[in-house]
């Protein structure tokens, strides 16, 4: 891999991405590090605790949220190699460039495909007294059939605001962060359409569908028609339900997220503005 | 997995870990702010550029640099299910809490063990006209035998200052951060002894062992005797070989890097100071 290469596939001002996976350069890690304070800032307002969870997620805890179920596709398993093969690799390297599956140990962990999965197995089998607000960062993995750029990645870096606790407080977090978000992109000058999508979480529930006509499962802020940087996600009891989290009257937590993909804000800004990153980040 | 069960497997305040996996909590993640700065502000006195790289390798990268001769047990490879698996696991969810490795498609990539590794084979094949300083994090993994709460991790994040460039600069590189570590943990009052270390990319080659005379491979900078907080490392032209790098001259580059483990450094500073994270970070 020479630099030229990558630098020839696909790539906005000091961003670049090849085979899904993207390299940030000085300029774009400024705007990077910009984003994340406004994220950070809106965290601190609505009062969520900043929190890092772990890099790698048990196959037993995925199992738990129907992860298999629904994304079989996009799993991304982490194994490391057959003890009857280390020796060989120690003598000969990964000669052909792949480690063949014969050759890996099974996979008790996976890689996250998003942020906020982490929190509610953190919170499982415990009560809350009153609604949790928590943000995270975490680099997610979604094995896609394409990648394109930085708008699509199969490692990406997700932000998320997270409340878990009654319908109604997870709700008004939804609410709060879709005013915030329109009149904040208002207020930069991004154009940004929001657009209902579904998550197939929920889809399989007919008694769940039935809820989606009183407040949507996902909303997306969408750029260019096609890109979407944002989304607020309600995900009504499901993962109060699966880890055992309970609101003091006993009843399965709500909760509901906000989530951020981070270069795909560097390439929204970017491209729209036709700016430098570093320029960018006295704009955001 | 209980609150209860990872909060009673080892932690210092506002930090926990089990199974070789760490959680930070709000207090953990202030004084993690506050160490980040302080590592980017030496990273901009020596004028790194901070860049951000893939959080995957390539198993063909990963062969350039011997890491299968060295580390075969240490390493985490990263796989999706295999295409005639998938059907199964979305009617059936992983029931077994793992994911058999018959059911694993071939792994083409692994999970980086080091943060640097992507700095020189992003460089590959290029020619530097000076030195080129660079400062990247990385979640980082290696399978190791045993863990241990946030002194030994399947998965850490490792803040690296590296250089690349010919010899007389890296060493330059390097010998300034002995001193200016040496000078700052006495300035904070926190005691660090300094130790050789081997390094088994070295190791194998007497021509190598016997330039290790010379200046030493690896200095760690030790906590209570056996905790690794810090280390400078010398790969004289290793990297450069491997990945075709080469000075002005023609002669493969040289490289040395000062890396960072960034939940030992928590560790080490709540035992010591026997103080609440939050309140660390305004001392270091």
């Amino acid at each position: 891999m020479t630099v030229k290469a990558v630098a020839a596939s696909g790539f906005t001002a000091g961003a670049r991405a090849t085979g899904g996976l993207a390299t940030l350069e000085a300029d774009a890690m400024v705007l990077r590090d910009a984003l994340e304070r406004r994220y950070l800032g809106w965290a601190r307002e609505v009062g969520a605790a900043s929190t890092l969870y772990p890099p790698l997620m048990k196959v037993t805890d995925l199992n738990r949220i129907d992860y298999f179920h629904n994304f079989p596709h996009l799993a991304m398993l982490c194994a490391g190699l057959a003890e009857e093969a280390a020796p060989h690799y120690a003598q000969s390297g990964a000669g052909t460039g792949e480690v063949s599956s014969i050759h890996l140990a099974d996979a008790q962990s996976a890689l996250p495909s998003a942020a906020c999965y982490n929190i509610y197995l953190d919170m499982a089998d415990t009560y809350l007294d009153e609604p949790r607000l928590v943000t995270t960062v975490a680099t997610c993995f979604r094995r896609e059939q394409h990648f394109d750029g930085l708008k699509r990645l199969l490692g990406f870096s997700m932000r998320e605001i997270v409340c878990v606790g009654q319908r109604e407080a997870v709700l008004a977090h939804l609410n709060g962060f879709k005013q915030r978000l329109t009149a904040y992109f208002a207020e930069i000058e991004l154009p940004i359409e929001t657009k209902p999508a579904s998550d197939p979480f929920f889809d399989s529930s007919s008694g769940r569908a039935l809820m989606g006509q009183l407040f949507p499962v996902k909303e997306e802020f969408v750029f260019d028609g096609e890109l979407a940087i944002a989304s607020v996600n309600f995900h009504r009891n499901f993962f109060g339900e699966r880890c055992g989290i309970r609101t003091a009257s006993g009843e399965p937590a709500f909760s509901g997220c906000v989530a951020f993909g981070i270069e795909r804000w560097i390439q929204a800004l970017t491209t729209h503005f036709k700016a430098p990153p570093i320029e960018l980040a006295e704009r955001v």
